[in-house]
């Protein structure tokens, strides 16, 4: 009887958080696994753009491993690190139609996108807004147990916005069946 | 033997072309089918965003909307009327992720996706690269014979990206069997 009990706890815990570092030229992932109160690192990688010449193959590069990672891992919620807004008109139209695949690769499996500021995820994980990306890396290696510092900080920034919605939004993790409409009514603070 | 001669030569030459004018209030959207020589009008009509407040809500009514016309119609290529530049940072973002959504919809169903800037659509369509959207208007109604002049202008535009398309491309009329690499290499002049 207790043990029913706790299986049904834990199943109603868990969850699986896909964060998203947009860029045209590398695309960092991670994926995070919630159970109460402990987060285990499942995995991150980059997604390499920076070989196709053409635009487009780009975004269908993106949209493509974006749908994959989604069917392997099926997250039930996804987070996207929000750009600086830095840039020139030019560059922040392509940024914007790499992001807006990777939120469309989402959207066509039902899953809630939500996005944060850079400032916001340096605050969350590391307690200091303007941290450094090295700081934010030493960081999650400590918190999720992993030793090599990957290739691309792309990767753990990543990462990064997965921990950063799972510490914002724990009134969430009880369920896969909130709809979008109710996601964004518990989530009013969420960046526009 | 000379109609089923003929009837293979038709199969062969009718091509149904989607044609979309992105933007985050309005997006237009507009459905030709070539045959032979002839364009015919299929359907016209715009997707109204302005009513959702929340950015992510438009960007899935885009995704849902788009991902519905493609089911409904079957166009064999989409193309997209490319932006100004002229907008601000945060604007640029915002449009480039709805464009990015309209085509990570045709992506997801393998249609290749070309895009077009507003002038040479315009010199397309109307021989002056800067006509109005009126002039645009009235030369489609001409050319595809409907009465009516659309509430909302972007519908006629997304009419144009998609006759400048079939003028464009020529060499692309006779088949839905382009594999995305073949396209590419068929339209180097395309924008990057």
């Amino acid at each position: 009887m207790n043990m029913a009990h706790n299986d049904k706890v834990n199943l109603n815990t868990e969850k699986i958080i896909l964060g998203i570092d947009p860029g045209t030229n590398v695309m960092g992932y991670g994926v995070i696994m919630v159970k109460g109160q402990k987060i285990n690192l499942v995995q991150y990688g980059v997604i390499k753009l920076d070989k196709l010449e053409d635009h487009f193959l780009r975004l269908k590069k993106i949209f493509e491993r974006v749908s994959q990672l989604i069917e392997e891992f099926m997250p039930e919620e996804m987070a996207v690190e929000a750009p600086f807004f830095g840039q020139n008109v030019q560059a922040m139209l392509k940024l914007g139609r790499a992001q807006g695949v990777a939120i469309a690769a989402a959207m066509a499996k039902q899953i809630p996108v939500v996005e944060y500021a850079p400032k916001k995820i340096k605050q969350s994980v590391t307690g200091n807004g303007n941290a450094s990306k090295e700081q934010v890396a030493a960081m999650l290696k400590n918190l999720l147990k992993f030793q090599e510092t990957p290739e691309f900080l792309d990767a753990t920034d990543a990462l990064g916005v997965a921990v950063c919605h799972h510490y914002q939004n724990g009134v969430l993790t009880s369920g896969k069946s909130k709809s979008w409409g109710a996601f964004l009514k518990d989530n009013p603070d969420r960046l526009k």
